[in-house]
């Protein structure tokens, strides 16, 4: 089958996937399936793979190159294990992006990121970036008959991550209230449409970009900001106070200092996006009895509760497709901010 | 003042409200509103009340009457005991049904319904049929600018206790899920809005008539039906196997005994319409492990909820207005179902 | 190995098991687990089985006579299937009583009781009285290294709806409340040392018979009740105003309607115990606003969780021995209440 | 009346408070009520009253001195205000530490410490180092028939906030898990003894002091450490990989950033100690999805329910009396460390 492997990490991004021709995916165990890709999602964490910034934890053994990227999935089925039982060939799917062992606590209590001997295809083993995915019945939802694979593969990694957080928030989130969306790319428009469809709070996004401003006026944002040096004042003056939630896709360059600030007493800063440090002193966090919670990539529930959102129009994604031989032209735009919404690769 | 009195219970309703001078009320206390009324809701519970349904329990001494009735109060603030602080005289003012003491255990719990030294006027107190109203400062809440107490009289009761419950639904009602809302009238079109402002459940909107029934399609409702005989049949078609939560607004003649029916394992059925009884046997509860639980009037800040949902045009509320001198004519467009939305007495 | 088996159902219980010598289980699924059954707990539901109370639900086609009783067992792993990673042979597990597939919603919630294609040894396939029990990875959790199979196996089923029902209005108990457990018998006394163990509230245990009230007091219960004709009444004057939960463990000859009675404002009654037929009035559901709740046997973690506190001692088991030989003398006593605590039946 | 008034400010704390003959407080509002003091607890906060560290928050104006300390108070109610309903002169009552208004969306939710029109009486008003205190109906709580306000006064204050925080966490913790308590003393050994209250997890206690440690002990924590330099890995040793909740009363000289890391994948680090500040890379907020939360004191019915724990024995006060004449040597005994438990100040 034709498939874009790594076959090196450079900190520069100076190196491109090579497109080539690899055996097809093989099914070992009882449950697996393999899954005929429809599309594939680029996402952030793809060019941190290409730079290297997950190889220690991803690839301690340093045996992992060349391998195939692509964690965001959704296709047809094409071949299931001996004892798959909830989808059969033909079955057009969207995959949750670990294979997950379900009988460790973790899955027990449904928390499939928290799964102890979980495969994350397109991190650690090969991913969708190619006609054919390994994967098991356990990642697996079918799609209701009026989605397409390309139309949502997306939301299987980039959806659910701002989907949880969204639910996570709206559960504190009372009519009358005030959450602000920092960062409204791939991940912030989705967290955007589920605050409005999960609650009934009034948001606040905020986004450097102006066609990011615009897509979030575009999905009914109640305030746009543009993240200006006097961000934190405005958000107090329109909230009163402070706002009660803030969601931070940026998580680095300040943003993650400024979100926490923004708060009103008891409220909650939900931090997605990473790579900078939280400093904030214990009297401050005691005297506005704030929190600061990190949050994750969603479980297999909340896939299938976006999935519902998204086929009755209520969570819809913003794309852009390439083939998968363009793929590293696609990597290129994404690099270079010329993407909006988010970059889907077709096999 | 101009107010409109009971002066006889009568089970056969052969009585009218007197509408008559009286003396306008007093402040005592130190936290004491005269509230100008601007409008008040006629209810369900005022014709019960004229039947004399609620004697024993608001009248247990047989020395109320005659008094004014009238519990869905809003107007605006015309005096203010001597330490009230935050409303003044002019301010237009929404009130919650109950005066609460604000040190027992239900008020400090922030449940107000559950205050151990409460004042229900227009239950067992003179209330709104009337120009002027004593309350207490802890009832009121300032409306929005552009809202006025004509609009919004009738959220002050029928609002929140539709609200409440719909808000308790919501927190169990996951995308994908289902709620279904029997009986579409002056409670159930909040209710119907509140859900799909609070969460992203489909909701299937049951009632007999076609006008309201032509409002929950006007509403968003997904599914409309007629509740004839296979009505538990056709939620379980439309919901493969039962609704996750229903909220029955008629809670009589067979509709009580129909709502657990509809449940999927796992559901619950809440009660706000009575009058019935209900029989379910223990091991159908079990094997099915739902929960059938009665809901009341919602408390202060549910209402202030209300109010901003209300703001917002996301809750509006469907009404008729009648002057105080047409108070009888009001009750007996009531009586006959002449009343689309809610009646509004304005003084 | 040697079994016991049920051939004929018979509502006036006038059968004996039939001890007999059958073939042993063999494994087909890649995670399926053979155990050597150290102990299997006696339960009501096996004389129900018995009496054909549940033939209707287990045994539609009438097809699965003769075949073995047991739902509550555990011993140790003899056989493992091919991909099963968390068991080994010669651990000592407790299996949870059914055998779940891991991929419906159900079991992705961690609800192993709602999932949509279990199998119930014991109950609808051949169970644990016998040398040998087949089941799956998925239902088996390990046991600390001072716990004998012996001392828990009742656990797997009596011990986790007790838990589970007690972990449920634990989570509505604050300190100065008060819960009832109605019933002192195999699960009640579990739920009463699981209530001491998970939150502050005041028990108030009520049992017909006087062992059952002693083993109440002896495991710390609060108030202790004999259930006689003004037992509404006693509960209301020690709570002063009713209880805030009511768990009942009987649920038929009146007590389900007693329970009901007996709650505050707010109140929550918990039906564990079944046969009769709760008959509520709604208009009382919603004055008193009060809550009717089924609750099921519970899910794998709330077993993980039972063996916790039985491992450091803050739930017992108190039980009777006898050999699979005298399972019929087990039994018998049994239906005439000479068992104190639980029936243990050892191979 | 004989009380201990504060003159000046010094971050030396070279100066002593000065014990003499003041006015009585006088009632004005119709709610309020003067309670004849029966004891007082000594606070660390005290401690930094003088030092100035709240002179900003708390003295603004410069216009407070002198005036009185003291904020954990009970004694009896002297007289009361002509509108108050639930407390009589001669009831022994505990008093919340804040006057708060009753109206506002602080106090409607039930959050006193949210109040928007607070008085903290011995932080910004006359406290309780006096003969009588004035306070308000609305922060009273009777005491039970056994229990004497010597033994229960530094519960108002030290006692909520390690009882809101330790009930925060027990929502969390299940059979099986672990909380570390970092700091046993005035509020730590309270917390120990909620938790052991309220939840069945595990504890682990750390103190640099022997005596804390023993103290640790009696109170029944499961595992006590020193807080040696190995803490971290110690924590992760016993709890196979981290605790799932840490409460750290110190804040400050580096615990603050020890806690943190003690959590295991999604585990929530309570902070109540200050002094110091969180420096956490966002990366490891998200990737082991734990969240960081300050926690203050609790509110009213945190306070019934912690005097409902005490009042049945199961969180009990370690303290030391001394008279108000000697409260200059008990502030010294403080800053020495020489107080065991929690200092009392009786007039």
């Amino acid at each position: 089958m034709k498939a874009a492997r790594l076959y090196e990490y450079d900190k520069q991004m100076n190196v491109e996937l090579k497109v080539e021709t690899v055996p097809e995916p093989k099914i070992t165990a009882a449950r697996d399936v393999i899954v005929r890709v429809g599309a594939a999602g680029l996402c952030r964490t793809d060019l941190h793979i290409i730079e290297g910034v997950w190889k220690d934890v991803m690839d301690p053994g340093g045996t992992l190159l060349p391998y195939i990227l692509g964690h965001e999935n959704a296709g047809w089925v094409e071949e299931v294990g001996r004892e798959v039982t909830s989808v059969k060939p033909g079955d057009a799917v969207i995959c949750h992006p670990l294979r997950t062992c379900g009988v460790c606590y973790g899955c027990r209590r449904g928390e499939d990121m928290y799964c102890e001997n979980s495969t994350f295809p397109g991190l650690n083993a090969d991913g969708g970036f190619a006609d054919y995915l390994l994967t098991t019945e356990r990642a697996l939802i079918k799609l209701s008959e009026n989605v397409m694979p390309v139309d949502v593969a997306p939301l299987a990694d980039a959806g659910i991550t701002a989907y949880r957080v969204a639910k996570r928030a709206a559960q504190l989130l009372n009519p009358g209230s005030y959450c602000v969306v920092l960062g409204v790319g791939g991940l912030g428009h989705v967290a955007l449409q589920t605050l409005h469809a999960l609650c009934g709070t009034r948001t606040i996004a905020i986004d450097l970009s102006e066609p990011a401003r615009k897509l979030a006026r575009d999905l009914g944002a109640h305030y746009v900001l543009d993240g200006g040096p006097n961000v934190v004042k405005e958000v107090k003056e329109i909230t009163k106070g402070g706002a009660h939630a803030v969601i931070d896709f940026v998580g680095e360059r300040g943003a993650e200092q400024l979100c926490w600030q923004m708060l009103r007493q008891g409220g909650t800063h939900f931090i997605v996006g990473y790579g900078g440090q939280i400093e904030v002193p214990t009297v401050h966090m005691i005297i506005s009895e704030i929190a600061i919670a990190g949050s994750l990539v969603g479980n297999y529930m909340e896939l299938v509760e976006l999935m519902e959102l998204n086929a009755e129009g209520r969570v819809k994604l913003y794309g852009q497709q390439y083939s998968l031989d363009n793929i590293n032209v696609s990597i290129n735009d994404f690099k270079n901010r010329n993407i909006v919404g988010r970059g889907v690769i077709v096999p």
